[in-house]
């Protein structure tokens, strides 16, 4: 795919490529919605899709969410989508710690209830969740009591991070035994309006920063979000469509994976972002370079109603 | 001083390096106390120093106390010492903000009560001391009410760091126009008995990872530290000798601000790690090798004491 790095998506190209392809998986945020609205046409596009027989997934980053949530969010909003279909960071990760880290213990967890119901839909006892703030002085905090049965530190997204919980995950660390996981790296939360606030990146970095350890980081751009997908529905990465609005995200997990790409202007990434990694000569960033690009996943619609009218 | 690099400080060196400086610059934690006891020996080399006419300061990356604290805290402990010989970060960064930045309005301060105090000892209002708890949902922290006034982000250490105060931070830090200040890097406390809690570092990556910008930090090995004691007392930095426990931090210090560097082995570095870095081949972490390097500063105390006797 060389040739044809960064092209416009339009017209028969559009065809060309779905039919190239048995598979598409969507990031959410900034790609099929903005907050609590669904992008114009987004849903028509996923519907048909899956009526003209592909397989669809909701690949996110996002680590504040149950499958279910997102399958309840994504039905309301129009999607014909089920639980099976979403893969998030909250599943992903207990999913890794159960197959990749084979804990058998607890884990101590800087994040989320929804995070706390993934790991124990998959057997895996957590301590963590909820407000932890601080009291006594820095030697009760470096004598912290410990769980001795946790095994892992998970850290995700966490509005009730804290020092008592950066300390906590750093007495823990400090066994070379303790496995160390982060959801994913992004730094901001993007919301409508243009406002962002902090991202799970800025709380592993704190964490990273403490125990002097990098984190296994399961969400995008690691390989591990595809292979979580792939090795449930058997997918062939030459057969899947990666659509997403972040070139260090989702382009280069579609890259890295061997999947095609597509990078939607309806998020954070602009087409400029993605000619200046073209341009740059750096193996790395022209990684983040998508095959296509569209204004927006509503502009599919066009191509999938004139398939739709071949079959009728 | 190339030729005398990582040299083991004993007998009649002692001597000449000590008649070769008229000012001794001393890091406090690992170095003179070790939490709340002295290192056996080093009031009475410090109180000697100063008998003998030699300038003492300490110079320290712990933002907690103002300098009445550790003034108070080094007479307790037998130490001969004022509040004009110390040099904290707490202290630093008000010097910094009102004298470089030229701040006028209000410092968002992430930070202790002590930095407060300096702050307001200088004349600069702070909001932000204290804990800050999250309650509302995304778009409320996004929309979180900001301050006018505030014209500069400080971080120290907080141990009521939390993910509002994080957020806070970058919304404030969207503003190009807001001054960006950490007090230091320290990823750790340490602790007696080989323990640590999470330093100021951490807390200043996080925000870094957020607002996407890097702070200007007062702390050693920033030049400032030095300049912040040597434009107040008029220093000849090829007189002064800087005494500390880490390399990263006081020796680099030294190297920077071309002072004596020694080395102080009841702390952090060791003289194995100043090897690596002197054959390293890497001119960055040669600035990190001391000139002189001593197993504890009581051992200066023979050698003071054999001047000491000429005298009388």
């Amino acid at each position: 795919m060389a040739a044809s790095k960064c092209t416009r998506l339009t017209g028969a190209l559009t065809g060309q490529l779905l039919d190239s392809v048995d598979n598409v998986l969507f990031d959410c945020d900034g790609v099929i919605w903005r907050g609590d609205q669904a992008i114009p046409g987004a849903p028509e596009v996923i519907n048909s899709l899956k009526k003209q027989g592909k397989r669809v997934f909701f690949v996110t980053n996002n680590s504040t969410k149950t499958r279910k949530m997102y399958a309840d969010k994504l039905n309301k909003l129009g999607f014909d989508a089920t639980e099976d279909e979403v893969f998030g960071t909250a599943y992903c990760s207990a999913m890794y710690l159960k197959n990749e880290c084979k804990i058998q213990g607890k884990v101590y967890l800087i994040g989320s209830n929804a995070m706390r119901q993934e790991l124990e839909a998959v057997g895996i006892r957590q301590v963590g969740v909820g407000p932890d703030p601080i009291s006594g002085v820095q030697i009760d905090w470096a004598n912290v009591p410990l769980d001795q049965e946790v095994q892992a530190v998970l850290v995700g997204f966490d509005e009730h991070f804290s020092y008592m919980k950066l300390n906590r995950a750093l007495q823990y660390l400090y066994n070379p035994d303790c496995q160390f996981v982060g959801t994913n790296t992004d730094t901001r939360l993007p919301l409508e309006g243009g406002k962002a606030v902090p991202g799970t990146g800025c709380l592993l970095k704190a964490v990273e920063t403490a125990a002097q350890r990098q984190a296994q980081v399961v969400g995008k751009p690691s390989n591990f979000m595809f292979e979580c997908v792939a090795s449930r529905f058997g997918l062939d990465p030459e057969r899947c469509l990666m659509v997403g609005d972040r070139l260090d995200t989702d382009i280069m997990l579609g890259s890295n994976c061997g999947l095609k790409t597509l990078l939607t202007l309806t998020g954070v990434s602009t087409v400029a972002d993605a000619e200046a990694n073209q341009k740059s000569g750096c193996p790395h960033r022209q990684r983040m370079v998508p095959n296509y690009y569209i204004d927006s996943i509503g502009d599919l619609l066009p191509a999938l109603q004139a398939e739709k009218s071949v079959f009728t």
